[in-house]
């Protein structure tokens, strides 16, 4: 029984290209990104003898970003996710799969060429391009099973496209109960008709048809999940999850399913009275570890 | 067209739980873990109306966790995993999945009850346990699709087990080359017949079948790895992975897959004639980013 | 020469805590603190024989922290500070000294009870008291020197209280040059006329006299930092600090002098004529290590 | 009242070299460190007006640290910190001041050219020069005050020279008790006469003397604290800390004083007893925040 390669990917990881873009008036305009390329295709030879004739270098694909930030500029993080995969699936006969990763740090105007950045929230895009049929990613990567037909904007080159986001924090301080739940022999949590709910959402969707305005879709995504999450009255996490995937699908029609990535980010209530105050929970203690962790996709019915 | 709940799983993420084992002689152990627990089943009903009928609060797994830990000791990592893994998805009806992710921080001996942890390295853990057919996991979620048939250890839970390690940094200061490349338009890198190689070991195996002493095999397969490592005269980092995983997998009959993630650390060599000094490359530049990532997996033919 | 103890502290550092206030309609506000306390006095017993007769546990600390905000609300953290210094030196006898660092996360409101932390801004505050003379911080511990009159706001507890901010990230995309600097033997950069100039800004100012409204100057503060960035044309990231702090003091008069540390973020221009394209600087590297870093303190003349 | 400049300094932060030198036996030996300098003196004119004639660039600062690697060799981060801080001061007629800091991250061997990191300890030094009388850093910049004569090694750079160590973690499962502490009305701690004591070492000692063999006092400096850890009965972090700064000066006569700082990393007993089990402490919930933090400076009668 012998060893053998299995599936495998390499590339150019965080490459973080910033393009200005200058108007006649002087108003320039901010692009700030962190590019993670992987490239697949016919690898064997570099990795059995080290003969790398079929390998792209990672400089190269660095180069390419910035060359095609220079040449294109950068219309949205999917836009530019899906120039670069076609342009390596096309232009390499050994490369027949591309997966682009795109982050999107946005900036606040302050005016016409100065900008400030306060926020921790990342916008995401992710684009995924194979010639050759099956994905050749690595067995145990990350591998979305389309809920539903795989987007597809051209014949010669499917591709699915996510968009997304990290790094928002939302909470609610009081609509949030938590009862009815199993009990065994290992559970000594008191049910709770009122308590903080706090979660940093961690969403990626995945479009169905590619819109003519990828960051009209993604302002609408954000917002419909901050409204519903503001906007329900919450009897478990996992409900609340659900709200917010519903609220986007149904805002975005471009959009065929949406997967959220919700810590429980516990804030538990002190008990002053030990030291004389009364019992009303005003204040919190904002827990670090262990979390909970609700994990759920949302999508359209087939 | 509707809007439906997909795939779904929730659970404690990172419970901290360190063990302490005292012998009769004075001598203590000391055994360090990071437990995350994603479970999965019956759990329509808490997404769309919120109730909690069918849900084992998180809050009760961590306790699962600490009680295990002091019912059963820690043998090892997947050992553990594998308790917990069939505790939940035997002990609820509603509960027909789980994965649980373990980390381990290793730490020496300094005398009888004393410790040090010095090290960046962890060894991980992760088992996942399925009673009723297809994964349930989050399509988007990460999924390893085995390469061979799937560990099996008993009649009523196939588990998969897999051992790993993450935080090993490895150099080169030479024996490593770069030449043969494909050069496109947007190709500038220079050939190189010598440079450092660094990278930081991001490594996962499957078992095939579950050894009686799973510390062993975690401790052959790291030395394995940091064998191969070594002794590597190197034509791309992707020739050092395929040695690499084959090294483990030659080393450790148990395991039947290992994916290895690895960084290409850059080190460039800094032109110090400017200076008025030779030219011989002794000193280097150590770049945070961009950097290449190789990913690949190897494996037993089926 | 013997061996002895110097200068030492101990305290409960980051305790998070989170205070909600509900208003009679139903709408409630938030405040969310990382709260540090670090007390020195008569101290030296428990540091050579283990006596703790001297001693307030760090755990009280922590509750002292929770009844306070329970208790007294806060009103700024700067207020906040002021209240738990006071109480740690007036209710101890054994404690002279008191130290309480505050770091404020704000939130932006969505509803009458819903919150979003999009933001990487932090507020901060610091209250340090002595009652015995001479700070008793350690030797090599921050120490600043009032570069006037500290501030006296009663005759028992002499307070020094500073507020400041971090992770404000600022860049103005032109209007920034850089020449005229000293060239030396080991000098190879080119000077330049348009440059991206960003950072991240780190400040820290003392009051002299305490303000009635501490929010109130904190939002002047800030406004004062990023217009000042925005608006000065700048030869020097020195030039542009000094600017900034001098609109600090100038819109506050409550503030005795600012510190800036102020990392200069470089942004490298990608030449991409090697690629057929123009030489305009468009496209940039956003580099992590190294950086330049310029501190500096403003203040009034005595 | 006018609005001056007060102290400051600028430099290049965290520059990250690697040295390889290779011996004619094919041996190589490996040196990284990641170094931060910090200048001072006449640069008044480029907060003011923005002229930089008396600016040495900090591009400038970071070519003449890989060109000193180059040409010198790195013989000790303390040694290399000298070497720096000598040359910016006696180099330049505007730079009167220098700060030299310096991680240095240890590998182990794996072979003649192969090298393993699977360290967190990092060993850290720092060297500041100042050739015009007082410290020219900022006000509120770190400032230690030595507390005997500072290091004179020869009549023209007065210089202080500083070792140190992080990310070194300790732990004693049990000859830890804490009791006979104030007790207030906010206290709620229960005495305990057996307990985990654990701590991440934060330690900085000053040289009184230039050794022959910087790393050799490393080596003792750190075994000694490492001893004095696992060899203390403790009553209170603030004994083993007395402890260990008495330990590493008793071993060490070239040292002058030596400032600990220790976090109390809390390891939580918890109760087993809900779930049927005895209450032997033999499980712990390592938490992570808030924790104690005890600093204090242990040095030599004057």
């Amino acid at each position: 029984m012998g060893i053998v390669l299995g599936p495998n990917r390499y590339g150019k990881a965080e490459t973080r290209v910033v393009r200005v873009s200058r108007a006649a008036d002087g108003t320039h305009a901010l692009t700030d990104l962190n590019v993670s390329v992987a490239l697949s295709g016919d690898l064997v030879d570099t990795h059995l003898t080290g003969d790398n004739a079929n390998v792209l270098p990672t400089d190269t694909q660095k180069n390419t970003v910035y060359a095609f930030a220079k040449q294109h500029g950068i219309a949205s993080p999917e836009a530019f996710g899906l120039l670069l995969a076609r342009h390596f699936t096309a232009s390499q006969e050994t490369i027949t799969g591309a997966r682009v990763e795109i982050e999107e740090y946005p900036w606040n105007r302050l005016g016409p060429h100065s900008f400030s950045r306060e926020g921790s929230l990342v916008r995401t895009a992710s684009v995924r391009i194979s010639s050759s049929g099956p994905a050749s990613g690595p067995a145990s990567a990350p591998a979305p099973a389309p809920a539903s037909a795989p987007a597809s904007e051209s014949a010669s080159a499917p591709a699915e496209v996510f968009g997304g986001l990290t790094g928002l924090t939302l909470l609610n301080s009081t609509d949030s109960e938590f009862t009815g739940f199993i009990v065994d022999d290992y559970t000594t949590l008191a049910e709770t008709s009122d308590r903080i709910l706090a979660t940093a959402v961690d969403a990626r969707w995945r479009f169905s048809s590619l819109p003519a305005d990828f960051n009209a879709v993604f302002g609408a995504a954000r917002d419909a999940m901050i409204a519903a999450f503001a906007g329900t009255y919450s009897y478990s996490l996992q409900q609340t999850l659900f709200a917010m995937g519903k609220a986007v699908l149904e805002a975005c029609p471009d959009l065929a399913e949406i997967r959220l990535r919700l810590p429980n980010k516990h804030h538990f209530a002190v008990d002053c009275t030990p030291f004389g105050l009364d019992a009303a929970p005003e204040v919190f203690h904002a827990d670090d570890r262990p979390y909970g962790l609700i994990e759920g996709t949302v999508l359209r019915e087939g």
